[in-house]
């Protein structure tokens, strides 16, 4: 089977060009300069003309099918990798979560059951590791064997997920042996938890007091903090959705000195805010995650964060729950809302509209999407990048054209957006997953099952 | 003429994939991925098997046949370019001086007329700006239109280049109104020559007093107040030939904030340091360019620095003085010794040496080498990647191979090596310049004039 | 003669006790806890029940009687001195102006001849260096002798003051080999005149502009250049009148590092701001001095720095022009309005609001008034303490009187307050001046000739 | 009872000045002028003829019978005062320990049976909160009445002093309501406590490894928490014995935001270090104190940070354990090893030789020994200062008197001196406590018991 897209204006992290994309079987077999007519049959010509052609995203923090509190997210392996596609990401990392108690391999296992067959693009798994003990720490090595080298921990939700600095040490120390990076969930929970207790105390309970609770200094001491155990233990660090200034002054300082640490942001921090948590009623739930969403003035600073690089990879975080029956859980106590938001579906346009307003550049945001998770999480040469040898991930993108965003219409298996309502220029047009085309302006043409597990290489970017 | 290169591993910024690379006249035509046999005639095949295959380096600092202080540097464009050639280098931007009282335009065409069909790669030129006058901040607009639109200006050497921070100022408000960059040679001349004329009233005039009378805080200092102009003004700074851990401070500091601040630092600050300018007898006049040599302690900063991409280019101001009729002008007096030293030749494979050591990794080489410089001095895409439709200025670089540098072998026309005996990992093996071979192991098969003059775009960095 | 100052809150920088002061001759003689009745005849009792005594102010930077551009500041060293008496101020340090081609000594000898049985205070010399050249640098030696070891130097005013970071660069070796402190009014001359000469050449010609076209970062760039070159030299910096955010944060730094770095502000950037300077019509004209009044919210910025202590020291920079004759010369051209505010009446009651507002400590605003000058300017301990064998300069201080500050009331020789309708809370009572009663509130006692110049000893700051 | 302290140089934090002392019952009654002959009848002269007339020394941390670890330090409050007293330290500060389960003011009323009667100068309590809980809190506010505002918790120790983020948030939002200093041993315990773990599974058991175990990253990290969680809370904070260069940064960088955190340091960091520690045998074990000594290039930052005033006040942390009996109980098990050493008799001398060495001025050292300490602890003015009204704790200084620091003649009761051998320049010549002569050449002439409680004020550097 070959696919030749053509006329496009192939957009790599490391420069653009008009070039044809020659698809062979599941791999990119060439780029040709335009008008080179090699003797080739082809199966399938899609017409680029006009439209960005750019590698798969790479959304590197999903959680599908989460449990969280009695219940679980709301997209499970297949609606949310349909709705993954429809919004350009062709591969998704979610995260093993180890239930205390158990093994990590077994976790795996759990997982691999979930997703197998399930998935209409490809995907990976980090671990979250919620037992820090030799079993555990040993299991560690023979995670990385089945192509699995990136161990989530939490500085929040204590007697949830919670570890202990010790853990964390012990667990940067395996990593570090290993060739692991450690992901981390900066957020000083004790704390935290305390501020909260004091909320429910007093009576403070609407959704706004889950910001309010969270103090974007307590996200700045908790990275600080991880940063300094990475330091001490020689293990590179990946703080996921970053939120706040405080915390990207912490990361900026570090990289500044050359230490592996590396940083995500999430859309929701780049466009959403703290008001949105206070909107009347209870509507504010639909925008309570963690950390929370930020006063308006930190999103100047994140979107800098992307430009210095400060701010490596954009991620989703996506976590969704219904508001009719899950977010419900906690009127009338703000702590009993499930934490997450969806948004897999729509990193890609979000992004894109930060070149549109001229935030990023246009490489800058293929890199941000697809290649930095593609290096970072050792995913490449094999996807985030348009070139030979390379997964045929690829997605044909309609710079010009107009889209709203609506829970009418996205793909995500949740009943509400929270970008509601927000115009946007440009649209994913065509996406092949592996050679396939798995979604045109016919629709989706792809099937859960084609997606294939990544065992995964190690992160490119250590020193 | 179609040019296959087959086996090899291309090396980008963005990253590494086998695969054979076509070349059909002066382009890349097409990278097809290993055992894709497209049935199209090939005129020649080069074997890259083992290789890697990147894109010609872009040496974006060079001082071909510049006059100073009465003689000039050692290398003609002819002499130099080849040199440039066999090192890898298949891109040189050269400085067109403006003697003071000559307009913009007539320099450049002097420089024209110097370098047209002289040249063995292809060039571009900077402008020096002696005048800053309302005339010459006129002609600063003619100048992109012209091709060229980076104007390099000096906080060192007074009476001579030298222009005030009004000037500087004038400079900069038609930078950013034009859309071009200036290049700053940032080191406080003023105060400078004032410890250069209190050394030499104390009768110290060997080679190191031009290292001690230039002392790292005066780099530091002028660097700052570059980036504070270039606050002022709202231009993109681009300071050249950093050396010192106090400039890099600063230009780290201000990327911090995201302004468009950017540096290059050279070979030979990477590898040299002040000891080699206290050498016996005369011998550290070979070491004698402005800024100095630095305390060997701002090696390890300065590698950090091109790994968190404070600094992005490394150059090398090639500007070489034969030692035996030259640099001996300055004996019994530092301050006339001429100022520059010999390096086109061997940037490449001196970088390589930092992958070799574990200080960069194999993408950040070449980025460093050729990526940056074309995407900075808006060459790019036609020169800087490996990729269909860029220009075919391709090197194909033996990892494994041995070498030892020496002026007895080096194609440079200057009687000395600064890196005499440096044993280095890595070499050369075949050079494209606009898909013709112009080295190979059978030597140099290109001819002066082959090479020519490149009209450059806008820096891409901006933003 | 005898006086004994019974029943106040004897307040000093290092802590406020309850105590009687008895002055005998021109000398503190004795602090007696309450009730102590010592058997001595007393001449005069002064009963500050409910009142502070403090030390007599030291207004460290005044221009009495400056030639300004073909006219002069409009307070002599009589009219000057008195205000500075009923302000509570009891010694100011005044500049000697050296005229370009005139010896150091011969303008000190000048400037004694101005000031020589006029002053109802008394004062000290600052020498301001015009001309840097061998015959100047050595007479800085003499100066010291003479009691003169500061030397101020400017990075303003091109063509007047303006020395060269040459010139600078050799002062500081001189002041470093020799003892004395180098002050500097650090403001990008050169850049800012070209951006007067554009505003001018453009028709902006309103009071306002001054402040415009001088911009913070250019007193925060010509700030970090001056520690630099006192870095390079050794020789200690005070930065006179700072103002801009940008420029506490380079003094801010050199301190964290233990660089002798020192700075003052003055009370106009403490309570003013570029508004005042934006009034209609010419009125903003009373506001122009240089550096130039700032946004509002620099101010914060500067009380943070005098509680931090990286603002060390409040004067006046008292330098007034009347407003009907001598503002007036820059009607139609802003560049023409001769630069400088009255003041030296109201810093200590200014201060004092500070101390209202909960800004500062009681003790520290004694500590910036009196104390820290004292000691920075080689008065200590004979000026700036209550305290046995001090110079009976002394202040009773009543913390509750309220007043309101205009010219119509005040002393100084200027027809117009920069605070016209400032209501304080606090006010001068009793003034003494080595033991002798010059203000109280029957009015002025003194006398001009009363006060004597100062020769001054070493910094007890330099570490 | 009238003394006069005759002929010396009084000083003071704010300055220097020669003037007799009377003293009266058991206050300063009057500082008079040399010369001065007030018809006072005296009962005792001390001529202080070319000695230093100084506060006396203020220890705001001392650890008299403290129990550890089944031990208790083996000085009791009488040995462990008339060893001060010796050294010229007129008041102690002495932690008061809650053991878990017990309250507060029973803790307190424990403490003051241990101490009543009992000491030979001044003291003081500062309270070592070990249970955070509702009724604890409550009782730091019958605390502050009972004379005691300042409460110690630990981010080390965990399972014996080991406080959470948010006990430690509790606590220190409610010293913000009472107006309560919190006081941090700052070092990530439960990170720590994990390398010691490691370290003794590993074998690795000698007293160095006490300091190789608490690396200084882990007090920075404490440190930059310990902040953090002062600015979400708005608390005061005091970081007890700082030793980490990187724990200094975090506290500059804090200061120069204007955040209320101070900090002190110890005599044993600023001239002993971790080299100390490995001496041969178990010798090291004299060492041992937490945090533990550094490697010497430390030493330089701490003075710095005293000369910039990060550092505000030197204590001892004195907590002495004998060697033969108690350090031994460490044989074979670093861990074991009771932490703490002696200090309390020679912290005036050790800082004396900082002014003889040139690290710090003379009234630096007082402020640093005295001043500094009594206005942050609330002893102010009454110690602290020379001045009428305040307490006569006096110490006649003879700043050239030579000698060497040994167990075999100090007055500890411990069997080692962490100094033993040092040779110093000044000596204590005559100690007054509270108008007493309790130290003179003739010998300890004080009296167990004669030292009375201080109920203590607020901090006054809150701003």
């Amino acid at each position: 089977m070959r696919t030749l897209i053509s006329g496009g204006l192939v957009v790599n992290a490391a420069g653009s060009a008009r070039a044809d994309v020659l698809v062979e079987g599941e791999k990119v077999a060439a780029l040709l300069a335009p008008g080179l007519e090699p003797a080739l049959d082809v199966d399938e010509r899609v017409d680029a003309t006009g439209k960005y052609v750019i590698p798969g995203g790479i959304d590197a923090h999903t959680h599908m099918e989460m449990p969280f509190g009695g219940t679980q997210s709301s997209d499970d392996f297949t609606s949310g990798t349909i709705a993954a596609a429809w919004g350009g990401t062709t591969t998704i990392i979610d995260f093993a979560v180890q239930a205390k108690g158990t093994s990590l391999l077994a976790t795996l296992d759990r997982w691999h059951a979930k997703a197998d067959g399930k998935c209409a693009v490809d995907y990976g798994f980090h671990m979250i590791v919620s037992d820090v003990d030799d079993s555990s720490l040993k299991e560690m090595g023979a995670c990385l064997d089945a192509g699995v080298n990136s161990f989530k921990m939490f500085m929040a939700y204590p007697g949830v997920f919670y570890a202990t600095d010790g853990e964390i040490l012990r667990a940067m120390q395996r990593a570090r042996e290993i060739g692991g990076t450690v992901m981390m969930h900066a957020e000083n929970g004790i704390a935290i938890d305390e501020l909260v207790a004091q909320a429910l105390a007093e009576g403070r309970t609407d959704p706004v007091q889950h910001g309010l609770t969270r103090p974007p200094e307590l996200e700045g001491e908790a990275t600080s903090r991880a940063i300094a155990l990475a330091r001490v233990t020689g293990a590179p660090l990946y703080v996921v959705h970053l939120s706040a200034a405080q915390a990207l002054d912490a990361v900026t300082e570090a990289r500044d000195t050359g230490q592996n640490v590396f940083a995500e942001t999430c859309p929701q921090y780049l466009y959403l805010s703290l008001e949105d948590m206070a909107r009347p009623g209870f509507e504010g739930a639909k925008y309570v995650a963690s950390p929370p969403l930020r006063p308006v003035e930190h999103q100047a600073r994140l979107w800098r964060g992307l430009r210095t690089n400060d701010l490596s990879v954009v991620s989703t975080d996506h976590c969704p729950f219904c508001f009719a029956d899950q977010k419900v859980l906690g009127q009338g106590d703000f702590s009993k809302i499930p934490n997450g938001m969806p948004g897999v579906e729509h990193r890609i346009d979000l992004l894109h509209q930060g070149v549109v307003r001229g935030e990023i550049g246009l490489e800058r945001w293929v890199e941000i999407c697809s290649t930095t998770p593609a290096r970072m999480f050792g995913l490449h040469p094999r996807k985030g990048v348009v070139a030979p040898g390379a997964d045929a991930d690829l997605v044909v993108y309609d710079p010009a054209a107009r889209q709203t965003i609506s829970a009418a219409t996205h793909h995500m298996n949740v009943d509400y957006s929270a970008f509601e309502g927000f115009e946007l220029t440009g649209r994913v047009e065509v996406v092949l997953s592996r050679g396939r085309v798995v979604v045109d302006r016919s629709g989706f043409r792809g099937s859960a099952g084609h997606g294939r597990f990544l065992a995964r290489e190690l992160n490119q970017y250590l020193v």
